[in-house]
């Protein structure tokens, strides 16, 4: 079926490692037009394209989707588009939120937006916005960074689980008829695991017990994933109770995650890749943290249902601290003058 | 009977903000010659002297207490000591220890040692080291810093308390007569709030209230004592909670402190005055912090009396991870070469 299909038209909307990897997949499949949406690295990848170096698709220079913006085009200009895929980082408590920063190229009622984003309770907002519209859940395990603008660097392959949030107002058939579709697309060019999955919430507290716990751990202590695993007690006393927390949650929640998660997750990242999970790499570049779709509602949802969470309080408070302090950095937050004092 | 005494010889190990304004009071009371031990700043401090900033004591520039020097001097080749004051950091999990490093000044059974240091259970190793040698307890409230080498600033006055560790092999009646005997030379020049404690367990427990909460979350995010009053729910959902711990510790140890003990230690600093507390300038210098002491040793010693204390040992094991990080900068701990991986 996949192969008979017009090309689809899709917008991506964030062009950086994670963004680039996915445009190239859909481009790649040629079932798929993508009109990629830039930020920091416009620039670069308007005038030369995307620098790629993959485990996935091998080396590829000077690449380039088939249109690259540097902001959210209209819908009511003729810009539609039959996705929208969301691989921005999901920071809620910083301006603006998701769903404005798409409103503009949003047909109600038709364009399936996808986010392949971390952390938990993030299509919420977007069904709110645009209560008739697909709203696809994306979990990807890829490993990519740029480590400069258009560079982009992927280390572990690309594996994205794809399902629907369930959305009330739309019949769960259609829904699901537009994961496989969007499945189809971008598996098409053969270079990816990506499969329609039935249980993709399941997959998403999967991947909280490492973005939760290490991925927030690590940003506090500004230890990449190997490190936090030689520090001392670190894994004992911090990672594990934390994890823990989560496996428990999720089971509050009706998601059983097998007894393996937690050593899994915790010798996911090889050792010796001294890998730095995305917060720490968005505190070391001072970005904000999306500590609040990663901790913040994991660790609402599962004291909602009574679970004990008491290292992820703490994790979590401390983020926000973190938080308040690159808030302050940007101008965000005033705080009053400084007193008189000697020093 | 103070001011009939001849002068106490006095090695005060550790010259550094809050080491210069115990020598200079010391030494304004003419009732102490203190030699100083400095060590980064020996160079300045020898050639320049101190130049001190004080709320107690005005400007004094260039002023050098009797000796200084940068080393700790031997009683063996003559350098014998009345009291051996400890200013220095307390890092147990660094060597050398401190008993190790005063060893050489140290006549067993004579020299009184005191301790100006914050945290819990610092006299035991010196205890064990010197069973009979007095130990004296000083838990100090200055507030001062050192911006270059041999600047000192004073922004709150130096008040001391002190007071004996109970050495269990000596008299209580000997040991209660050296600390009153510190306290009057330490007090002579009139310059700053030096008392005798009968409950200095009890004020060591008190300040630890400050230290093993407000310091080490100071710390950890990275913010002073008025940004974290600042900062979305620190107060209410890290600080306050960690200072409920240690007034629970506390108590269960037998000292009871004031209600008001919490709230008068978020409020201790004033706001406006952005103070980073000790364990924060260490972080942000790169030197090690004292967490073993101030968050460690009231950890296990709350634990081991039943308290529950999730918010410190959270707390504690980020600042182990944190310890170990600088640790590794400093080559204490090696870690295994990083793999060949694409990045």
């Amino acid at each position: 079926m996949a192969d008979v299909k017009s090309k689809a038209s899709v917008l991506l909307v964030g062009g950086g490692s994670v963004g680039a990897i996915a445009a190239l997949n859909l481009e790649t499949g040629k079932q798929a037009a993508v009109t990629i949406v830039c930020r920091s690295n416009f620039n670069a990848v308007s005038q030369n394209g995307y620098n790629i170096k993959s485990c996935d698709h091998g080396k590829i220079n000077n690449w380039k989707p088939t249109k690259v913006l540097n902001a959210i085009p209209k819908a009511s200009e003729g810009s539609t588009f039959d996705y929208i895929v969301c691989v921005t980082k999901n920071v809620p408590d910083v301006p603006p939120s998701l769903s404005d920063l798409i409103r503009p190229a949003v047909v109600p009622g038709k364009t399936v937006i996808v986010l392949i984003q971390n952390g938990l309770n993030i299509e919420k907002p977007l069904i709110a916005a645009y209560p008739q519209n697909i709203v696809l859940s994306g979990v990807s395990l890829i490993g990519a960074n740029e480590p400069s603008p258009g560079h982009i660097d992927q280390d572990f392959p690309d594996t994205l689980f794809i399902g629907a949030f369930a959305n009330p107002n739309l019949s769960p058939q259609t829904q699901k008829a537009a994961a496989e579709d969007f499945v189809s697309r971008y598996s098409a060019g053969g270079k990816t695991q990506c499969s329609l999955d039935t249980r993709v919430d399941w997959t998403r507290w999967r991947k909280l017990v490492y973005n939760s716990c290490l991925n927030s751990i690590c940003a506090i202590t500004d230890l990449d994933t190997g490190r936090i695993r030689l520090a001392d007690d670190a894994v004992a006393h911090l990672v594990r109770p934390a994890m823990l927390e989560i496996v428990a949650a999720a089971k509050a929640a009706g998601h059983e995650l097998p007894a393996t998660v937690v050593d899994d997750m915790i010798e996911m990242d090889p050792l010796d890749m001294y890998l730095p999970p995305s917060m720490l790499s968005d505190t070391r570049k001072g970005n904000f943290i999306e500590y609040e779709n990663i901790l913040g509602e994991p660790l609402r949802e599962g004291e909602k249902l009574g679970v004990p969470m008491p290292t992820l309080r703490v994790l979590y408070y401390l983020c926000q601290a973190i938080q308040w302090k690159n808030k302050e950095l940007r101008g965000l937050v005033s705080i009053p003058p400084k007193g008189n004092y000697v020093t």
